[in-house]
């Protein structure tokens, strides 16, 4: 159960439940009020045949940091959906990191832009803008 | 080499060497001109603590479905981005089947829709709208 | 206020105060339950220099379409967002047709899918999706 | 013709040339590298019965600024489509400021992010994520 002292703790909770994000391997490097920061390598078993990362996962990645971030206002709160724009390939062996923002919270609604770049040179290779969404309180 | 007779052969050469696609379990189910479906079991290594599966993954199921159909005119095609929204959770051991299809084709800008939904019951849980982009031909 | 036994009612009082749809000369061809048909005529106060149609106009028109049909549910509904892809400018003198659907509604939340054509040939230049919310009742 | 010394040329020629934004007295507040600011006053022809204005117009607004940003590059760009929240309802006699950024340009492609605020309190009202595409330098 979270605690609540902590806001932070509904998203610390999530990420350990998180079974997906640790079999691709994911670390949490950062959490804090509205944001997240997580990192993935791209292994041989998340490219295509051209040695390029399948973009659905480096998506996944971005997902990762955006549920992290909205999240961490200890209210539960899950996604709506995103949007997200492919500007560079991942390559096998790249190291990603994926910084998540609030850019907008209004009441429940609220809207975060995730930038991945790569670790080696800091190019930014996709960029989600995710919709979420809290849910009400349990009700006693 | 694509097979210049046949342009299903982009698709199925790309299929071919998509391990990140064979990793998760997917399935082709059918290819056609313009469209594809594609099925994956929610696995024990896709969900979150609450058994619901990653978003991001439920993404990357559509956006393979999305890749086969924008490069089965024979000309090779890459997501530019998509558009996701999430109507209901996937869960653990549900079956997944996800059929896109052509909405636009406009010189080398695509727009393809694919429907996520559950096998056992049909019920749509996730809309993905892909926007891709025809390479130019290799210079001879 | 909208009459309890036709729930396109609200659909229709809407469109009456829609001062903003009036004066872009929008008509309202069709209506029913989760679609809606609207023509606009592209004036030359609605072009750039190049005599092409303003982007967020052809929007416009598709936004109308898409309030109309997410509010034929007889419940108040709002647009929460929508992507539009442009696929071909429209021009001077076009009449433009914006035709609406519902892609799917669960609980208060709606995707709409609308297509801009042009009347004089059906070619379609724009697709928007979009999402909306349905409003709580008013407390008695 | 645009002037070859002066990047901006080109988005200055569009906004010249703009019927439609100047229809809507929409005014050029600012315009720079990649940037532009563009104000619009809610009229009593841009809102519904409710004295809520049109999101598609406050879509259009937030879309001629992009359009100025990504023209500002020097070379002639249109907009593939765009993706838009509504945070707030805009309301007659609201004074609104579109503000646009250049997100990410690689080769022909952008992304720009524009934020439409209220004059009076600086509150963000609506959102918008645009994408372009430069057009091929005319064959000579």
């Amino acid at each position: 159960m979270p605690d609540p002292v902590d806001p932070l703790a509904t998203s610390r909770a999530m990420w350990d439940g998180d079974a997906a994000s640790r079999a691709l391997g994911m670390e949490l490097l950062d959490l804090g009020p509205g944001t997240a920061e997580v990192a993935m390598t791209v292994r041989d078993d998340m490219v295509n045949g051209h040695a390029i990362a399948h973009g659905g996962l480096v998506a996944t990645l971005a997902d990762s940091a955006f549920a992290l971030a909205c999240n961490s206002r200890g209210r539960v709160t899950v996604a709506a959906g995103f949007d997200v724009t492919f500007l560079e390939a991942g390559r096998l062996g790249d190291r990603l990191v994926a910084r998540a923002r609030e850019t907008a919270l209004r009441g429940r609604s609220g809207l975060y832009d995730v930038s991945v770049s790569r670790a080696a040179d800091g190019v930014v290779i996709a960029e989600l803008r995710g919709r979420s969404r809290t849910l009400p309180p349990p009700k006693e």
